[in-house]
């Protein structure tokens, strides 16, 4: 019964040996194997590899297959996850990477706003028997987002906050140092007309990062000019709604909430016979992997996908052993690519979009 | 040669047995037992309180006696802890309990200011061979403190922040929660005129409170009055200088930014002839042991010390895994006792020190 069982959860999924993982690392077997069942007599890091490693290409245990009533969820919504180059991907292998010792089934389930109002967040939990769970890619008006405010369910989100109940953490990247590491770039670049083109309004993140703003601006002894900031969209896009007005007003580099904010700002500012980094620096957040990729590579402020993946599963455990975390914030990483350089404020005012116009 | 070594790291210290754990929770030999191995046949509550009762009581394991080159220090600075009602005895329960199955050496450092110019941090730590460290209790002046700016040594403060290094981390309670739950409870109760006595100016926990404190009465449609917040510092006798002039501009609440602080402020308002609590309302902060034994018992903003301590342990083992996690704030919670009333404003008017004063 019990071989069955196990022969039927394998169906479909390939088996991976410790051979395999060995020969991925470039090591020995006895390497891997020791690094799987925590010998002592390897370093502490080569032992996180191998099993974060074992994590990546879908390696179990026995043990980890046995663990059918430990069971966590992982909802996602509105994130794209399946390849590695998109956002979710390197959340959900962070946080089963960090699990990997403790015998968690974890489920990831994709999730849309239907589905919230079919059945009760609390109900659907016991239900099926999950322990806990961690929410990414939620929205502010979900259904399940306005159960948490009561949920006994202990419960991680990235992103969204909920306020005084215990059994719920938040876990983000740290925004104010996000914004403050761009701003002391570009002011050591010498820029001082610094614009910022923020995700949607309304959203955590993008009200703390325009908090965030106008805190930097003063701490490095600049003002903020209400001509410079503006909420835009999570969409490349939104940048022709506001990036001509910010040159317009003259600013010298742009700071974007997201990469591809960044990279519509790039196209814009290129349309508009504005040479980046010469003309104008741009720096975008998040560090997704297109960002190398884009033209010029984009210098901006990585949110590091696998440790928000790997905390998310640390701030779960506290919660599930009643240690009530309210938030756990990661650190914002400034990533230096060619798009940002020393302001040159002579190539800095606006010139009209129709360049063959008689105006300039 | 191993067994006096062993004989020898036992000397003063009490051997306590699975018995001894068994009959202090009153639960039977074997069941104690399979807590501290980890066997699924007990709830994961029962295991989680086995575990702590056996740190708490000093029990050690042969595994974790054996792991002596794996040490962490737990440095502490103007902070009691030996007996179980002072701030720093739980922090350092907790941080143990935390770390029970990890095989790491706790070592308990006092430590002074003179210490801290002697070596530097790195080198202490190196030349000891710490992996990592927590602070308690530490000053913004403090040699150490800089010194963290630049290290390569996973560390966790309480209390204490420090920008873009992410092998530091910071842990405290939540205080823009914390202030907020207690004008919550304050403006329920029909107060208006709220006043705070804040703790020492210059420390984080300070200024966040200052500003935690102007956003809540904004969010509860409370203007706040210059003459009614004073930052003090963190001993009893702060409240003479400040509590005079808030009874004397109307003051029917005041929130203080310590227990010790409530406890002055209600000294201050006796010697007045203010009763606590039909006149004048007072909240404290931390919930320390006496808050229940001073008159009126204290209404308190409690900052769990045992979850301080166990996330300090938690946030730690990030950093050492190099998940560079910036803060990890805890959840307040409001303890409610008697210091605490509706508000009574026919009460509330001024009256001066001397009682017996032709003036009334």
């Amino acid at each position: 019964m019990q071989v069955t069982r196990l022969f039927v959860k394998g169906m479909g999924s390939k088996v991976v040996t410790i051979q395999e993982i060995a020969s991925r690392l470039g090591i020995a077997v006895s390497t891997v194997s020791k690094g799987l069942n925590g010998a002592s007599d390897i370093s502490e890091n080569l032992r996180q590899l191998v099993l974060d490693t074992a994590v990546e290409m879908g390696y179990t245990t026995k043990k980890m297959r046995k663990a059918e009533h430990k069971k966590l969820a992982l909802f996602i919504e509105n994130m794209e996850y399946d390849s590695d180059n998109q956002f979710g991907y390197e959340i959900i292998l962070g946080f089963k990477q960090a699990s990997i010792h403790d015998s968690w089934d974890i489920r990831v389930i994709p999730i849309n706003p239907t589905m919230q109002t079919e059945v009760r967040y609390d109900t659907y939990m016991l239900k099926h028997g999950f322990t806990g769970a961690f929410f990414a890619g939620f929205a502010l008006h979900d259904e399940w987002l306005k159960q948490l405010q009561t949920t006994n369910i202990p419960t991680v989100l990235l992103d969204n906050y909920i306020k005084k109940n215990p059994n719920v953490g938040y876990i983000g990247t740290d925004n104010y140092e996000g914004i403050d590491i761009a701003i002391d770039l570009l002011t050591k670049m010498g820029h001082k007309k610094i614009a910022l083109l923020n995700g949607s309004e309304g959203s955590l993140v993008s009200e703390e990062r325009m908090d965030a703003f106008l805190k930097s601006m003063a701490t490095h002894g600049l003002k903020p000019d209400p001509r410079l900031m503006a909420y835009g969209y999570y969409v490349a896009e939104c940048a022709q709604y506001h990036v001509p007005d910010f040159l317009a007003a003259g600013a010298t580099a742009i700071l974007c909430g997201s990469d591809l904010i960044a990279s519509g700002a790039i196209t814009e500012c290129n349309l508009r016979g504005f040479h980046i980094p010469r003309d104008i620096s741009i720096i975008g957040f998040d560090d997704l992997p297109i960002s190398a990729h884009i033209s010029p590579p984009l210098t901006t402020i990585r949110q590091d996908r696998i440790e928000l993946g790997k905390s998310a599963y640390y701030t779960l455990q506290s919660l599930i052993k009643h240690v009530s975390i309210s938030k756990t914030l990661l650190r914002a990483q400034l990533v230096e690519r060619q798009s940002v350089s020393i302001c040159n404020p002579q190539f800095s005012k606006f010139i009209p979009y129709s360049i063959e116009s008689d105006t300039i």
